[in-house]
């Protein structure tokens, strides 16, 4: 244990953006929840593309700025990949700093590689501001890190329901999985997890409207649950041992349904 | 594509943090590659209790706060987990806001569990915050994605060898493993991977002293590289498909031994 003396530590300092398009994670969606950077880079903003799945309130960050919806969500209006890229692209040449912001982290199942692909095909400077990724947050939320010493010392984020066959039943967590959980359960007790393998699922996560609930990999099967969930908001499934104790703590999520009609009612 | 009204903005709200211990993630280094709550928390910290391996830059968060550091930097003083538990609570006894500062995300190999475990025990009062683990920080600055549409729909993070078996050879990014790049190597591709698997490595993640290297799994398996890395340097490691272009953009590690040399005595 030792103390640093108090004058070794000075102000943080501001640095100015330079000119070019940045793609930048968001983080989960609770506002404060973004990078540093990323809030000083979006403040000196000419020009921002946003997902349609950002919280409203990460757009505080850019009051003056000029805002573009684009990207998808569940079932609505979409811009596609290659408009998108082009709007990137048309942009650089007309606004000094151009923000593409992105939910989550930018390299984390967001697409990046199209986006920095055409950047790089049109010679166009940009930086990647990365993002707090949803297992993550999701993560903290639930205040059980993925990996112990003891029971995980290897986690898998996918969007695949077919992967993370581990002999040791390490800890998976899905993306996108909300319209596959049935099939995400199925496959694990294929591959050799335990039916009673606990599974938490974390709804909008970060934010005002988060819902937590847990359940076994044979509920998760069997329970047809997908349709509970509330509308185009985004679900994060996490597998693993590590999540034994939260089964006793969470909202049970087959005895939740009807909570889930209730607010499927009021939304 | 959609406008947003700008009314429909407003300037953030600064949250003032209630008593109790906070596990902060710092990030990979760069000291505005924190959160924005993180940044505000740390301002409002009455102690921090900080890891060896975070960049002092961070500290500048909390210019007048008292700062204690603990942890492990290989091979140097440690402070036992056990102790730093005992810190913890200890001190949520004695201040307001405590805060425990971790490098990259208190939740990913961060040893949170143990932390979280000892202020349940004594019934303090916690939060957690995430933070950038190191492997999406690393993946922002080599402007790849770990996973894409066509490559690898999966990741996966870990701190031992013996894993990331997959018939699909899909991405994997182990940390603390600069002192067994050959035993990883084998491993690999005893399991499967091709002996030209692109492998990139990268030192000091997000700090002006940032390294990046590139090999392949039979360089890394037969280059006795790993003492060439500077002392007390995180090195992460990404192994994939998704690396091959960085063969021929990045500084190869096997040509690059005179270079560490160079590095190793001016340090």
């Amino acid at each position: 244990m030792e103390q640093i003396a108090l004058r070794t530590v000075k102000a943080p300092k501001l640095n100015g953006a330079l000119p070019g398009v940045y793609l930048i994670g968001a983080g989960p969606g609770a506002s404060d929840l973004i990078t540093v950077r990323g809030s000083r880079i979006l403040a000196q903003a000419d020009i921002v593309f946003f997902d349609a799945l950002i919280d409203i309130s990460m757009l505080e960050w850019c009051p003056s700025t000029r805002l573009v919806q684009v990207g998808k969500r569940c079932g609505s209006h979409s811009s596609s990949q290659h408009f998108i890229n082009k709007q990137l692209v048309d942009a650089a040449g007309k606004y000094s700093v151009v923000v593409r912001l992105k939910g989550g982290d930018p390299m984390i199942f967001g697409r990046a590689q199209e986006e920095i692909d055409a950047l790089e095909k049109a010679n166009v400077r940009y930086e990647i501001v990365p993002g707090i990724t949803t297992a993550l947050a999701a993560s903290a939320e639930l205040k059980q890190p993925p990996t112990t010493r003891e029971l995980s010392r290897t986690l898998t984020l996918t969007t695949l329901p077919g992967r993370c066959a581990h002999e040791d039943h390490k800890t998976a967590i899905y993306y996108m999985a909300r319209d596959q959980l049935s099939e995400v359960a199925t496959t694990l007790i294929a591959q050799g997890y335990t039916v009673d393998t606990p599974v938490c699922l974390m709804e909008s996560v970060s934010l005002p409207t988060q819902r937590s609930f847990a359940c076994t990999l044979d509920e998760l099967r069997f329970g047809d649950v997908h349709h509970h969930f509330l509308d185009k908001q985004p679900v994060v499934v996490m597998v693993g041992e590590v999540y034994r104790k939260k089964l006793h703590t969470l909202i049970p999520l087959i005895e939740s349904q009807n909570h889930f009609n209730v607010f499927q009612a009021a939304s």
